[in-house]
């Protein structure tokens, strides 16, 4: 058995080549470029589907054998209809206003100098994710809408699928600049993928938690996701309490498996009394296991909750209690067992509202709405790259402008930095104004 | 000898609880601890200027022995003059406008559904930097005015000066958190605050590009820095010749150790001949060492460049020079060679400058102006936090805004996903508008 050789380093290297172009690459190019995908995926969908079968083949073999999931193997299932879905999905990508070639900030430095600042790609990104094949597409299609080269890296699980979707991509993206896309397959090469720090510009990873940690702890390169969610919902005891159960049970119940449900709720002293029994009703209803405080349990049956509940991400029908004395205590219990990602608090008093909005570390913090609202659909921000945990570059939900940075743009005509330093300086003029950078507006040609 | 005990996590965790209520503390106070910073320099300047005294005499002492240079003992030598400039910094840096609460996104996600994305602090922000004592005190006045508690640590060569100048600012700023500013002087410190990506938000090390490049290397946090600038000037076919002239003769000599000057120059093979004679004959004059590649060396007699050259940061008055053949070769060797910091194309040519500017991956492209101006001051952005040739979060000359994130803030009256979810799920509405977040201004209280 002879050893594979991979070439990571050229297909990066590759890759690194094209985001110079791709950068330039107009709007209408990258538009035409995305339809003629979602085209290939309707014309080549025979193909597509005779690759998953593999897949899903294998997967019931190891759904058999015990080791893999129902679950998994659904994810892992295409169709016609699915297909559709992706394709409609790349549409709309293409449909997104254009992420690049924005002008943020223009301002004149002096007279006949004027400072740019305008949205540009990233660079090369690289995306390692699991199961589903159709992440494979959508991370394409966000990658060329956002003018970036990627290196793609999906589950072994959905290898056939996710190669020959691969195939029909690169088919049907001849016009962008060879190269913009590169699949890779082995771990091994992700191992590669991980070191090339001088290289790729950005990481996205989708998949578990532990997934993501295990990048973030494996790689110098900049990592877009998150890890977990425990949010919190604070019924203030100045709380509408019908409301409060609404929101609690919509933020629980609604769909538990996502990282803006809620995990712990939180309930002042003052209102545990009258908020708690129809609460616990109305989640035991739900089928929902609940662990509680000392003191909740003195007004409510349930089990018990360990220091550890108050840490856990259930992602399931489960929920614990806590009372709290009042909104510094939710604060506190917050920005110590949360993980700044969604937190939301009930009342009508706006200064109870204000001290947890601003007191609360938190990408997002509600006040009287559910924390499922924690969502780049629903916040409006068009196709969602991701969510992420971190606080540098992009935090919350974050939309195709999470794949772009800056360049700043000075056009001139000879200025000197001499003309501005030492005793007799010339002063800047510093003002901005609405513009936005065109090649040569200066230089008359 | 007993081994010194290191509370670093002590100490970080406190930084971590004062950044929660220094986020919420309002831009006057932070205005008048900044003053008050200013004031007591004055008014200790006795003591600082004593402790100084002791680090510069034992930087003597090492100077005589060969361990220091001159120029690090000038770094390191505070006097009266000086300190009344650190003083006057601490008041210009109060005087920048506030970079936090500013609402940067207002969009209205259904009827009294309203989503804001609002500025914060980062958090905790950990510093590193060698020598000048006046550095400890301008990171911690723009930690200050942007609301982030800071861990410092200074070079061991300015340990005395450091330790007075933090023990005044601490003393002056007894309204702000406690703990706001920590000190830490060791190196086992530095270590241990390296591993602490979980209570450490953001590294900015100041120092050499080796320094900076360490830092980077070893912590799984986020590092805001540069490493090095290995900028280009390109002479197109199309250029003023004279402008050219002064523009890379500014680049260089204006100022060579910093990170913005020139060190290669490109020529259009057009205009070589013209350019290059008179050009190298300036240079000369200024005492530039000067190295060229072969056809360079076809017109001018200086010494060959190596491909080494190429990439090297001579950070002093030594230059390479090459000839090219037109703008897309210039374009292949700065994305080839460059350090993405600084660019810069003189031309009359409207459209080699679009070339040159989108085709080259930096922070700042630049046309008919000198690499020199790429610096926060120049660029308007009030007082610099650093440079970065990263491309995440912050590119390029990095103004107070460096220093923050963002929080999304959403207003609701009791909204639940529920309703926006499934058959028949309600549209949101996506308007975005102009207004400032004010808390609990749907609930009426």
């Amino acid at each position: 058995m002879s050893e594979t050789v991979y070439d990571t380093d050229g297909q990066v290297t590759e890759a690194q080549q094209a985001a110079l172009r791709l950068a330039n690459v107009s709007e209408d190019d990258r538009d035409d470029a995305l339809q003629s995908i979602a085209d290939a995926i309707r014309e080549h969908s025979e193909a597509i589907l005779e690759a998953n079968e593999q897949d899903v083949a294998e997967a019931e073999q190891l759904l058999e054998e015990g080791e893999y999931t129902q679950a998994l193997v659904d994810r892992l299932k295409l169709d016609d209809g699915k297909l559709e879905s992706i394709a409609e999905m790349v549409e709309s990508v293409a449909a997104q206003d254009d992420p690049l070639g924005e002008t943020l900030e223009a301002r004149e430095l002096d007279d006949d100098l004027e400072l740019y600042k305008v949205a540009v790609p990233i660079g090369v990104v690289g995306t390692i994710f699991e199961s589903r094949p159709d992440a494979l597409v959508q991370i394409a299609a966000l990658s060329l809408k956002s003018g970036n080269a990627v290196i793609l890296k999906g589950g072994s699980e959905a290898s056939e699928s996710n190669r020959v979707l691969y195939e029909t991509i690169v088919e049907a993206t001849g016009e962008m600049p060879e190269g913009w896309a590169q699949l890779i397959e082995a771990h091994e090469e992700v191992d590669a993928l991980l070191e090339m720090d001088d290289k790729v510009d950005l990481i996205m990873p989708r998949g578990s938690s532990e997934f993501v940690s295990y990048i973030q702890d494996n790689t110098q390169i900049p990592v877009l996701g998150h890890t977990e969610g425990v949010c919190h919902v604070y019924v203030d005891s100045e709380a509408d309490l019908e409301m409060a159960a609404d929101i609690a049970f919509d933020a629980k119940t609604q769909y538990p498996a996502v990282c803006n449900a809620v995990e712990t709720l939180l309930v002042s002293e003052d209102v545990a009394a009258d908020f708690l029994p129809g609460m616990v009703a109305r989640y035991e209803d739900a089928g929902v296991t609940l662990r509680g405080c000392p003191t909740t349990q003195e007004f409510v049956d349930i089990d018990p909750a360990t220091d550890e509940d108050w840490a856990t991400e259930y992602g399931d029908l489960e929920l614990s209690i806590k009372v709290v004395e009042d909104v510094y205590d939710a604060i506190d219990h917050a920005n110590t067992f949360g993980s700044k990602h969604t937190e939301s608090i009930v009342t009508e008093n706006s200064q109870h509202a204000e001290a947890f909005m601003t007191g609360i570390d938190a990408a997002s913090v509600f006040h009287n709405a559910s924390t499922r609202f924690a969502d780049g659909y629903r916040y409006g921000l068009g196709a969602e790259v991701g969510i992420s945990t971190g606080k540098i570059h992009a935090r919350g939900p974050v939309g195709l402008a999470g794949l772009t940075t800056y360049k700043y743009y000075l056009e001139g005509d000879g200025q000197l930095v001499a003309t501005y330093a030492g005793d007799d300086a010339k002063p800047f003029t510093h003002r901005d104004f609405e513009g936005d950078w065109r090649p040569g507006q200066l230089s008359g040609n």
